[in-house]
């Protein structure tokens, strides 16, 4: 390790807050942990079950390092207001263009802000769900800003692989796109698959109704907020999966066996091929 | 156990056959277990693995039971053929009112037939995948016919329940358009979702979209099969899904928080009720 913070911040104390300093406590990386947590509920669990030395009202003058766990609409607010302290700054945000704007539209952009996106996380919330491994072999994205000193990407960088997590860096807009994809449809998907799902179906199930439908029980403020963000690109990968459903079920109606099962075997060789597991 | 059966033919040594298999000889359930499979290598693998006793070419005149577990369109053949056995005859396809349609539409119903589905299985196949937990707490459905008699349904209800499986009963058209619901259209979904996804996505991913995306790595013939043979409902099903897609996507489009906060809560809290885990 080429450094240990002296003191980090943890601004919003829930299950990504939570977990990050139960993370970084674990693997000892920080001196001290003071936590920011409007929710008194939040703040005293996250005080009873240690994981931070100390809840605060304002980030402190002496700390190193300034994780903002809020939600992503709040997060830019917290940037201008850092932007002349000392410490690197990063948020945790699942959408990045909106908030680099955001903040961009009221101030140049600061050198220690480096936006980030773990992609980890879980249907569930609050400090409660917090678990110390969420960090652990997960892919944060970062994406730094011409802004962006080397020193602060270095600090976030370091903090990051301490903690068991591969970096990768984009463009806010390739970050979007990619996750219009591979996050924000799927959860749009399963949410609309669940309304035409009765209590007499549900004995019904097995494995498959269950992982398929697991993203359907996250947070509906937080996903409407993510849909509301990445509107333009979430909408445009809608259109893309209409087309391809309607082409599918096209081939179902039509027992066009050729094209459904070439459609099919597309999508199971890609599935199977992804290494995701 | 008020009975163990002597002699239990499985035909099609597959993932479900295999499965079967191993679950019987471990819960002791069969004296004797004998395979009928097409396909060398499996057939191989079943008796290299202990699955089975023997493979044979035709049902033993003294079996007592009869599982068939071949592929969905192939089942009504070995019914008929196996309409005057001794033994109880159950299926295992996901798909049940074309099944016994078929059988219908050359005989009348058999006694001895008893249909059934148990909503386990895998994204997987072949006898490598098998498990001898896989029926385990799982739910099996039994579509009895007019026709069935109470002594074939209580010998296959009594082979379930000795798996540590739960039964329910159904018609088998309210099977089939309940498991649009819950089984097919899903993996509908997942297989149209999965083709826009490419490779520059994959390290872009995390847990959602792994489970999310599972069951798209499914067998494609067997799914196109399934669609096939649950068309209408599958079609039905699909309709009322693009209705609820549609509107949550006007919701999304027209940012009224309203509407939208109110549909994916109502799915939220759909699936959080719904004790799948």
């Amino acid at each position: 390790m080429s450094e240990i913070f002296h003191k980090i911040a943890i601004v919003g104390v829930g299950l990504i807050g939570g977990s990050l300093a139960l993370a970084l406590r674990q693997q000892g990386v920080a001196s001290t942990l003071v936590g920011i947590e409007n929710s008194a509920k939040s703040a005293q669990w996250a005080l009873d079950n240690g994981m931070v030395d100390e809840i605060v009202e304002q980030v402190p003058d002496d700390a190193t390092l300034v994780a903002l766990c809020v939600p992503s609409d709040l997060v830019s607010a917290w940037v201008i207001k850092l932007a002349k302290h000392q410490a690197a700054v990063f948020d945790v945000g699942s959408v990045k263009g909106p908030i680099v704007s955001a903040v961009a539209s009221q101030i140049d952009l600061p050198e220690n802000f480096v936006p980030c996106h773990p992609i980890s996380g879980s249907e569930k919330s609050g400090p409660e769900a917090a678990r110390s491994e969420l960090f652990a072999d997960c892919m944060v994205v970062l994406t730094p800003t011409e802004n962006t000193s080397a020193q602060a990407l270095e600090k976030v960088l370091n903090c990051w692989h301490y903690l068991g997590a591969q970096t990768s860096q984009l463009t806010p807009e390739d970050h979007d796109s990619a996750l219009a994809i591979t996050s924000h449809l799927p959860h749009l998907l399963a949410f609309a698959f669940m309304q035409q799902v009765e209590e007499k179906h549900i004995p019904l199930t097995g494995g498959g109704f269950r992982d398929f439908t697991r993203i359907a029980g996250a947070n509906p403020e937080l996903w409407w907020r993510i849909f509301q963000l990445n509107k333009d690109e979430v909408l445009t990968a809608l259109d893309t999966f209409t087309a391809d459903l309607q082409g599918l079920a096209q081939s179902i109606r039509a027992v066009d066996s050729e094209s459904g099962i070439a459609q099919i075997s597309d999508a199971a060789n890609k599935r199977k091929t992804s290494e995701v597991e």
